[in-house]
């Protein structure tokens, strides 16, 4: 199990396509991806545009079938019009302590 | 609800202490807070001097309980002698989308 943070920005004005694509990409997760065990989806409160996923995935397998997915690959195609692609961050980290209930 | 993640660098040769003052807090805020209802501990896989903490409250007075906990005080402490403090971020964001198997 590993933990993969993905950061990027929405571009002024594209809010509305930003909100459509991605709660179509957090849908088509969650209903075909039970490997991926977490998948959260985040606006910061003071700018909202920028926007946090938190991801847990069960394992390489988990992570290899959302990357091959068609609707990531459809979702993809935003990072240009409606996504800054230059904000783009991804982390990939271990967990080593906590709760959650 | 909404969450917090904090995020802040372990100074070189620091990490076990750092290790044993992250794993004390986790335990106190899963004993001691249950409107803590996710609180989870990470390093980063390429970098593990780079911590983040994702950590999802009930409410507001859930988030005030733990800022004013004696052992979040103690854990304050080691910024400086253990985590550097010029590296601290702390950003609260709101979820919109997602799943949590």
């Amino acid at each position: 199990m590993f933990t993969v943070t993905a950061q990027f920005n929405v571009i002024p004005g594209k809010e509305a396509e930003a909100e459509a694509a991605m709660k179509a990409v957090a849908e088509q997760v969650e209903e075909n991806e039970p490997g991926a065990l977490t998948y959260l989806w985040h606006r910061n409160t003071k700018d909202p545009a920028q926007i946090l996923v938190f991801e847990v995935y069960r394992d390489e397998e988990a992570v290899d079938q959302h990357r091959a997915s068609p609707y990531l690959a459809e979702f993809q195609k935003y990072f240009g019009p409606v996504f800054d692609p230059a904000s783009v961050k991804i982390v990939r980290y271990e967990r080593f302590a906590g709760v959650n209930r």
